[in-house]
């Protein structure tokens, strides 16, 4: 059993926001997909990020929106999970004024996107 | 984008809690990982669970413990994640009185497992 929390991990600043790379976990080195704390103070937002990968926002603590520029919106509070589709531009966004926001994001090549990549 | 809320989840009753599968979210067919929302009662635990899969568990509402029978117990926060290992036996237990807990349970056959059975 290993345990990682966001309230004691390594945080760099990427994105506009602070990120906690599980790559700082040893034993979280061969997970199907990479994952990353995303922690924003009250009233932040990333910057717009876009990539080949599909990503997986869970929201565990204050209140976030998800944006897709020029398009839709979608608020996401604790207890929900939002994925956005490859090369789907984003911004996460912490609607709370007084409560910082933390996600966990999980992140993956697709397996069809990495064939066609090797062939 | 797509968003899947554990409150609006169908929960189905397996391993002694109510477990949201993410089968039921089409847009979720090809994720490199099974998922599922645990939904635990205040004072409720899981049955003794073990399989090959690894399990992530992160817990997005309430507070848990997860424990290894005759072994460790892990006290697991908002904001807190638990990686189990393969064949590792785990219990899952809501340590309020007051509040469910809502965790994310992600798992999968990791790759080097999944290999040695084809050969």
């Amino acid at each position: 059993m290993h345990a990682f929390a966001s309230d004691s991990a390594e945080l760099t600043r990427e994105f506009g926001i602070t990120v906690g790379r599980w790559t700082q976990y040893e034993s979280a080195a061969d997970l199907p997909f990479g994952a990353m704390w995303c922690v924003i103070p009250p009233g932040g937002r990333s910057t717009v990020d876009q990539h080949p990968d599909r990503e997986l926002f869970v929201v565990v603590r204050g209140s976030a929106e998800v944006q897709v520029p020029g398009g839709p919106a979608k608020a996401v509070s604790v207890g929900e999970a939002v994925l956005m589709d490859c090369q789907e531009p984003h911004v996460l966004v912490n609607t709370s004024a007084e409560a910082p926001l933390v996600a966990l994001s999980m992140y993956w090549i697709p397996e069809e996107a990495a064939e066609s990549d090797v062939a």
